[in-house]
């Protein structure tokens, strides 16, 4: 009987959850505007330590404004990057989180054929530079 | 006497080609406003009709206008993905490529650093995701 | 409820397809002489244009003689670079997609575990020169 | 019906197997002290000689004085270094050998967050050096 | 005249460094024991808030004690996983870092051998798990 | 001064090696008809049972004669599929070698292109089927 995917550790429950463990739960929910606490964190809290650091470096990175900091690159922009890294990487569950969040954030199937163009294209070109061991053009120097 | 990367066949010189490849080069050249046809392009011409190939998807994805057809993505948005693309699979002439195109739509070493940011952060949610085989979170349908 | 992969947008069903999108379908039931659309072309036609692109280049690559193109590698060649990438990246459904073509081009399981065993190889290979940082053996120059 | 993976080649039984394939299904038993071959060898039977190849090879590095070979890194470092390996790449099956491994190793899921902290943050800091492509310190002459 | 790889930003010189840089720069050499701060580092002060992300976040995974953090992983096991992910993503400057941090901690050529035996064999079983698709052995659940 | 890479240990020299070294390099020269022993083992010479264990392994898939083996695949569909993985993989050291053993065996800059057009283009492919996670087509039952 072949099975989906099963996370190697039980994910903690949000509800019974304590300590650092709710703390992060709570300020995830808040910062993300969501009602349920996705597998991903809740995976990670088997160990709440790295839960904490983790999302402490993810909301830096990706809700700057929640974290007091600000970015010049806009949130579509940054989950066209988390969804290209995500594709070449081959990663199913950050593939089916990021198309998620990207349509939340209004792609419709069409552009998101775009980028996909895009992705797969420069997957063929890194294999084609790599494979022919291109040697990088001169440019003019870095200011 | 350990030397940089040398590719494994040499590129096809611009001065002295003909047909198929000297008619590329000068799309290329066109195209990209440049005057000196990159490495990449010069090695590809050691088969023209992959040469060809190439460049036509590459120009219909990256040149849309230039191909007669319409992107709703920015240019600097696909330059991005290809720099997300290029750093995850640690592609050194994609990368040095990219970053110089980014350079030359005027981005600046800070906010290179934003985009660096959020691709270091999905490798690494990327390896936590697959190295703990979470399954993916039940989405609503898409439409 | 763990449940196998989904693609993360619907496919475009063969029934009811128009214009750009009902001509690849059919150049690639022709072409390839099968009966129904592969799931991969399906959801490349949500962007009918990248559908357009994606398949001629794979016309061109490996289908040549369909394509006007002459090629002087052996399709079961083709379809083995295919699985020995699919393999080394990890890829589902190309893995299944391209080992399936060539059982129907005569592989065997036995064969297939020669190929797989070349597979195997090198990618503990390219580990270990990658991870001891081999430098590249002075070859002779390139004719 | 999507369903979840399933091997592109059909397993060998254990409970019929002869010759090269019940020899090393027997070794595999014996030296891993377990009841039942897993998958991943009862695939590869399907090429007898391969089996023993990847056997032989797994058992020397895995197995060191079953093997008749002597090491100096502990059981629990190699597993470790396997699931390190198998959540860079991604690989599905690997990643629940290794954890499943680990757990009868007596590592608890608060010591594997540690090691998935350390998998992922190097996972990140690569695509740092790759995409920025930094250049190596200059380090003192290996003795 | 083909060169080594030069990053795609000008490092940040020490000498000059202020606010921000300046003091994580500082922190680096004391926590490391270090005279001089890596490429690594010096390239990332280009973006200020990003160098302060991944410096806080590698010291407190890879200096737990120093960031006020307990470990029950050792650092040689720390640095080993380092290697062993920086092996199988090919990634220059991160194999060369962890080697020489490795080398520092006692380790010689021939037990480097036993790590990059155990990191080779698993991209080689994880390239076979992925190229056949082989299904998970069906494990006892985690408890 | 940026230079090449640089093995993280110092090759083994051929000269003056003796025991099991001296053995496997006298193998690798009569085997292969070489009169230098490439880097790559004499690096891995660093710790002779490493390399015995590697060289036999490569031996046994890549010179099965040799080894007293019989194989159905062609020697140039070896060196094929070796290039293939080599540069998915972006392994410098083996696309070097890898494509010096097609020219070797005769393979021009034409039909090399052939092969890297192959390569690029499911380096491709692959992307898009993971990046859209498309479920495997229902195929027949494997017999």
């Amino acid at each position: 009987m072949p099975a989906g995917r099963v996370a190697t550790v039980p994910p903690v429950p949000e509800q019974g959850a304590t300590g650092k463990v709710a703390e992060v739960y709570e300020d995830i929910r808040r910062t993300k505007g969501i009602d349920a606490v996705p597998n991903f964190w809740r995976v990670l809290a088997t160990n709440p330590d790295h839960l904490e650091l983790v999302w402490g470096r993810l909301k830096a990175v990706m809700h700057p404004e929640a974290a007091g900091r600000s970015s010049k690159l806009a949130p579509v922009t940054r989950e066209i990057i988390a969804l290209a890294v995500s594709a070449t990487n081959g990663c199913a569950y950050c593939v089916n989180s990021h198309t998620a969040a990207l349509r939340k954030l209004g792609m419709d199937a069409e552009l998101l054929g775009e980028v996909m163009a895009v992705v797969a294209l420069f997957n063929s070109t890194n294999a084609l530079a790599d494979g022919y061991q291109i040697e990088p053009d001169v440019l003019p120097p870095a200011e």
